[in-house]
C-alpha cells in the first residue's frame, strides 16, 4: 500500500525545527510494508492542507498527518480531515471525560478552548494520547485512510507505537526487509559500475547506492508476502554483492566505521593510542564519542608542531629534515614512537596536508600518510585525495586511520 | 516571493537520513525575504517529481530542489527540470572540462557515466560545485525559477553560499538585513525572558532566539526598502540587546566560538596547547579545523587514562588518589603540567564525566572541570550540565574551554 506523510506547522517552514517525525514515521511505515511515496510540509493554512491531502490520495491509500490537533485557533487538522473525507465533527463524551481526567491528574482546571479537543469526526476511530491532551484518530472513505496524530514527538511516538502501529499492521499486506551495506575506499560511481550487472533490470531485491561523507552505502531491499521470503532474497543478493565488492565492505548492518572498530576493540580487549597531525584530534574525538571505549583507548597526541613530534613521540629531527613532516617515514616514526610511549596494542598515526595552504611543489594538498604499529610491525598507507577541502581531507584521513585499524584486527 | 523546497531521494522516504537540507534552506530563504510555503519529498521517480514541481509553481515563484544530479541512472532532476521548464539538455564543454579536471586532481580516470554531469539544460545558469562533481543550475520560464542543487549537504551548502544565495538575493525585491548574535552561558528560555521587553510587540526589527548545541543564537532582522534603512534599524536594536545580555555575547556576526577564539589567537600571536580527558580530542579537533591555526596550536594531549595523565602531564598520583580524576585539583595540575611540557602561552585542560556511565555517589554525570594556565596563573571553572547525554556533555565541555580562553585573551 502507498502512503504519504503530511507535516503541519509553520515552524517547520521557517527552519526553526528539524522534522524528525517524518524520519521516524518513514522508518516505521517502511517496516510495516508500506511504500512511502511523499513527504509534504505545509503551514497552518486550511486551503493548502486540504489540497495536499487530496493530492496525496490521488495515488496513495494512506495519509498520515502530524500537527494541528491542539486547542488553539490555528489547529485545524480535524476540520480539514472532515472536509476531505466527508464527515462532520461531533462532541464525544468519552473523549471529553478522558480530557477532564487528564487535567485533573495535572491538578489543573481545564480551560474552555481545550473542549475543542473532545470534538472528533463522527466516524473516527479515536486513539488515546497517553502523554498529552490531544487525541489522534483514523478516518476512512472509499477504502482510503487518513490517520491524524499530534505534532510533538513525545506525544506522537507513543501514540504511534501503542495505537496506530497495530491499526496499520492489520491493514498491510506486504513486508519489506532491507540491509544497509557500508563501504569505504571506493567512490559511488565506481561502486555502481562494479555492481552494474546486479543493478540493471533488477526489480526485487532492489539495490541503491548512496554517497556519504568520504564513504558510500548500498541498500539491498526486498518486498515479499512474508518476512522469511524477503530475508532470503536480500541475503542471497548480499552474497553476490560481497563476491564483487566485499573487500570494501565494513558493515552489512549500517554501522558507522568507528562503531565497527570500537566494537571489535572492546570484544578483543585491545588497547589503542593515536598520534595525529593533520586530523588534529578528530580520530581521538571520534573514538571517545563511543560509550565504553575508555577500556581500550589509552592516550592521544596531537603533535601539530615539529617540536611536539620530536619531544612527545621521539621522532628524529634528521628524518624531519630529510623527508619533511608529511612523509611515510614520519608516519612510521610517529607510530613507533607512540608504541614506546603508550605501550598500547595498536598505535595509529597520521600526517598530511589538509589544506587549503601547506602544499609544496612535490607535495599537494590532500597528500596523507597513515601509519599503524601492531604486533611489533609497522605498516603505512599513502593517500592522495585530490581535494582542496580541509574538512573533507581531515574526514577522509580519519576514516583511513579507522579503515587501517579495522583491516588489522 | 513565495518558494517551495523539493527534496529528491528515496533514502529520505525510507527514513534513512534526516532531511537537514530543508532546515538549512528554509532558514536561508526566510532570511533572504522569501516565504517558504511547502516542503516536498519525492523518490527517484520522474512522473512524481514533475508533478510536484508543477504543483509548486501553481502558487510559488521559486522551486529549490536538492538531489538527483549525480551520474547514475536514477539521477533525473535535470531531465525533469527541462521537461517542466521547456528546455533541452546539451553537453556543455566548459562543464566537461571542469569535470575532467576534478577527476584528474583526484588521480582517477573519469568513468563514462560521469559525463552525464556535464550535460545541462541549454538555458541554464550553471553553478560550480567546489566540493563535488555534480554542478547545479538555475532555469527560468515565464518569470518563475527552478534552482537545482546536489543532495549531499557538504556539496549543497557551499554551492548555496557561493552561488545560489547571491543569485536569489538579486531577485528578491525587498532588502532583509540581519545580524546573528551568538551567546554562550545562558539558555534559550532565559535569553528570551531577559529580552522580553524588546521581543514583545516588535514588528520590525524582529528578534528570534534559536537553540544551538550547547549555546544560543539571536537573530535581529529588518526588512526595508533600502539596505541602509535596514542596517540602521538592526544596529539600534543590537545596542539595546547588548545592554541587556552583552556579557554572554561572543559574536555579533554569526561566528562560531571556535572561530572567534582562533581569530584572536592568530591576531595576538598567542600559542596554545590542550590536555583533554572527557572531550577526548574534540577541543583540538575543533581548533585544528580552522585554516592557519598551525601558527598558534602547538600540541594536544588526550589523557584518557590515569597513567597518561601522570606520564604525559606530570599529574601527581597522590592528587588523583585523594580527589579523583574528575576534580578541580586535577584540572589545575593538568593545565600546569601542560604548561611545563608545551611551553605554550595558553594551556587549557578539561576533566569530567561525560556519561552515560562513570557517575559516583558524589559526582554526577555532567560534572566537568575546565582549567586554564595563562601568564603564570591558573584558573578553574566547575560546570554541572545536569544532563545524561554523552554527546551533549562533551560538546558543552568543549565550548566551556573555548569560552574560558575567549574571556582571557
Amino acid at each position: 500500500m502507498k502512503a504519504a506523510i503530511l507535516s503541519v506547522g509553520t515552524e517547520l517552514l521557517f527552519g526553526q525545527i528539524t522534522n524528525t517525525n517524518t524520519v521516524y514515521l518513514s522508518q516505521q511505515l517502511n517496516m510495516l510494508g508500506y511504500d512511502v511515496m511523499y513527504h509534504y510540509t505545509v503551514g497552518d493554512n486550511a486551503k493548502r492542507m486540504a489540497e495536499m491531502i487530496r493530492l496525496a490520495f490521488s495515488d496513495c491509500d494512506l495519509v498520515l498527518t502530524t500537527g494541528g490537533l491542539g486547542p488553539t485557533q490555528d489547529d485545524m487538522t480535524k476540520e480539514i480531515a472532515c472536509q476531505v473525507m466527508g464527515d462532520e465533527l461531533v462532541l464525544m463524551d468519552d473523549v471529553l471525560a478522558g480530557l477532564l481526567q487528564y487535567f485533573d491528574n495535572l491538578g489543573e482546571e481545564m480551560t474552555e478552548n481545550n473542549k475543542k479537543q473532545a470534538v472528533m469526526p463522527s466516524r473516527a476511530k479515536v486513539f488515546d494520547n497517553e502523554t498529552g491532551s490531544a487525541p489522534g484518530f483514523a478516518l476512512e472513505k472509499d477504502g482510503k485512510f487518513i490517520v491524524c496524530m499530534p505534532g510533538p514527538p513525545g506525544e506522537m511516538k507513543p501514540m504511534f507505537q501503542n495505537h496506530v502501529r497495530p491499526f496499520l499492521q492489520e491493514m498491510s499486506r506486504e513486508v519489506i526487509y532491507y540491509r544497509m551495506v557500508r563501504v569505504f575506499g571506493i567512490g559511488e560511481s565506481r561502486l555502481e559500475t562494479e555492481l552494474l550487472e546486479l543493478i540493471d533490470g533488477q526489480s526485487d531485491p532492489t539495490l541503491a547506492t548512496y554517497a556519504k561523507e568520504g564513504e558510500c552505502a548500498l541498500r539491498i531491499a526486498s518486498k515479499r508476502r512474508t518476512l522469511a521470503e524477503a530475508e532470503k532474497a536480500v541475503d542471497e543478493m548480499l552474497k553476490k554483492v560481497m563476491a564483487l565488492v566485499g573487500e570494501y565492505v565494513y558493515s552489512c548492518d549500517d554501522e558507522e566505521l568507528v562503531e565497527v572498530v570500537c566494537r571489535k576493540l572492546m570484544e578483543k580487549k585491545l588497547t589503542i593510542s593515536c598520534a595525529e597531525s593533520c586530523t588534529g584530534g578528530k580520530f581521538a574525538a571520534a573514538l571517545t564519542d563511543i560509550p565504553g571505549i575508555s577500556a581500550c583507548f589509552q592516550r592521544g597526541f596531537v603533535t601539530y608542531s615539529n617540536e611536539a613530534k620530536i619531544e612527545q613521540l621521539g621522532v628524529s629531527p634528521e628524518t624531519l629534515e630529510r623527508y619533511g613532516a608529511v612523509s611515510e617515514e614520519i608516519a612510521r616514526e610517529m607510530a613507533e614512537g607512540l608504541a614506546r610511549v603508550s605501550g598500547s596494542d595498536l598505535c595509529v598515526s597520521v600526517t598530511g596536508i589538509a589544506g587549503p595552504a601547506g602544499a609544496t611543489e612535490i607535495k599537494p594538498v590532500g597528500l596523507i600518510y597513515v601509519g599503524l604499529w601492531y604486533q611489533g610491525r609497522t605498516q603505512c598507507r599513502k593517500i592522495q585525495t585530490g581535494d582542496d577541502d580541509r574538512s573533507w581531507n581531515r574526514q577522509y584521513a580519519m576514516l583511513s586511520m579507522l579503515d587501517l585499524v579495522n583491516r588489522n584486527i
